[in-house]
């Protein structure tokens, strides 16, 4: 009865999920669902809950944490090339959080709101005497048809990703910049075949492309971004930089298969200010595969990534 | 700093929400926001939080638990006059419910779904130490322009309240049927006003309607359909049952204000097969009181309500 894993009781919700219904373009399974909008917009819809002593510690700075539950919402409708547009707030509060706790999260959502154009339109208070609990659901709207999902992944596209990953737990995953401007610049210049934000970790979430794709891919350790913070914490615990880019998660950068010949010129220039690298490529054969550097020796891909089940 | 009720708090964020915005027709402070949706309709979007201890007990079947959290997000689509469209769900679960408990869970909330029309289009899964957390959202579509708000009651106006009101907590609030059938029906014969779920009880919620629309009511306690169930509940506690049914909540009924003449034939035919019961007036003076009987000794209303810090 107990102890599946977070990717089984998803996969058993997926599975129990009738497919389809009114207006449902695509239903569970993408960083966003895509419903029937209106004549020129698809409409995207994305929920998540963030857990004191899970997505943040009881010491967080409320405002930090305000900031972070619509952050990573906005991230998931970046990833699908949308714009964000309208969120609802459920929290629950212990007696201690109703006064300045209360107003300074509200405050740190707000300012994330006001920074990517994001309406605060309705909520749910109530509350606990457990972890606090802060869950955002965002609604954005994307050219239609255009949503850019985790399916599209074709062999021989570049496998790229904004900024630099690693080590977010000291500190940048309370305060993700969600690349809604990166992914708008991405979009335009067209040949996005599939993306994702970087949530559980590069390893595990270009894993989640490739499933859904139905290819495989390798990445070449060299070339992947590792953040100053991954660094540092390798000092501390002895793995390596290069596994806490590939594994610790919670960046929210966006890692996308595009057509192979835009590689150079995102490289160059990257997106709206962002760097962007070239990590790897798409291929037929379904194998995940890591490598040194481009033609290095191939090892199997340690996907990692956060499951709250198992290890949280 | 803490002590704050729950109101206070949701008074607090809706003074901090700036208002209007892009597309928003209604934010915050009604059963659902109103979104611009196309050019037939609008679109509403309506979240809601239930937490283990508070909303249901540890020991309530899951399959109670997964229909009472989509259908508490029904109810507020139906205060509306929309029609429920496409969920999302995000739950933290203990370990030992991510087996049959989640499939149980998930199994009631997919009942509802299809009673209703809904389609579950999302989700996100979260491990905890804590209560159960299940905070579903939902959109629906309402004829554009038509959303029925809070805020319309006018002096004369009937209230009406559907079905029986008393005593849910007995087992009832596990099972909730929204009434979108009848909230469609009413719409459909024009002249209603104003219109609000009954989760926190009618004194309390149709306070909320008179506060947003600047009037005051007179009820009458002889016309107020008490349910069995708050009999029984009487019985065992030794308040009258028509306190248990003005003040208990999570009936999951509507109120609504309406023109005066539409009243008899209401009462008469019900809607959609469920009864209809005038239980007062709206009044000019902004007056809130409970009578005996029409004509009766006037004395202020108790609105109680449940208040999730203060009594929670």
């Amino acid at each position: 009865m107990s102890g599946r894993g977070e990717f089984d009781v998803i996969r058993a919700i997926r599975d129990a999920v009738p497919m389809g219904g009114d207006g449902v373009i695509v239903g569970i399974g993408d960083d966003c669902a895509v419903l029937s909008g209106d004549d020129a917009e698809d409409l995207l819809v994305t929920t998540d809950l963030l857990l004191e002593n899970r997505h943040f510690r009881p010491d967080a700075a409320p405002r930090d944490v305000g900031w972070k539950a619509l952050a990573v919402s906005i991230s998931d409708v970046a990833a699908m090339g949308g714009r964000p547009l309208h969120a609802v707030l459920s929290v629950a509060l212990r007696a201690e959080h109703s006064g300045l706790f209360a107003d300074e999260m509200l405050r740190g959502l707000l300012d994330c709101a006001a920074r990517f154009g994001v309406s605060l339109v309705g909520g749910d208070t109530n509350s606990t005497d457990g972890p606090l609990v802060v869950c955002v659901t965002l609604t954005g709207r994307v050219a239609r048809g255009k949503a850019v999902l985790r399916s599209g992944a074709r062999p021989g596209d570049a496998v790229c990703v904004t900024g630099a990953l690693g080590g977010s737990l000291r500190g940048r995953h309370l305060r993700p910049t969600p690349r809604v401007a990166e992914a708008a610049a991405l979009v335009a210049g067209g040949d996005v075949h599939a993306m994702i934000d970087v949530s559980d970790g590069l390893a595990s979430d270009l894993g989640h492309v490739l499933d859904a794709s139905g290819v495989g891919a390798e990445v070449w350790a060299d070339r992947v971004p590792v953040h100053a913070d991954a660094v540092a914490l390798a000092d501390d615990d002895g793995r390596g930089p290069i596994d806490h880019a590939l594994q610790d998660g919670e960046d929210f950068e966006l890692c996308f298969a595009v057509a192979p010949e835009r590689a150079p010129s995102l490289v160059a220039s990257g997106l709206a200010g962002t760097p962007v690298a070239h990590v790897g490529t798409v291929t037929q054969a379904r194998e995940y595969v890591l490598l040194d550097c481009v033609g290095g020796p191939r090892r199997p891909m340690n996907r990692g990534g956060y499951d709250h089940f198992r290890r949280g």
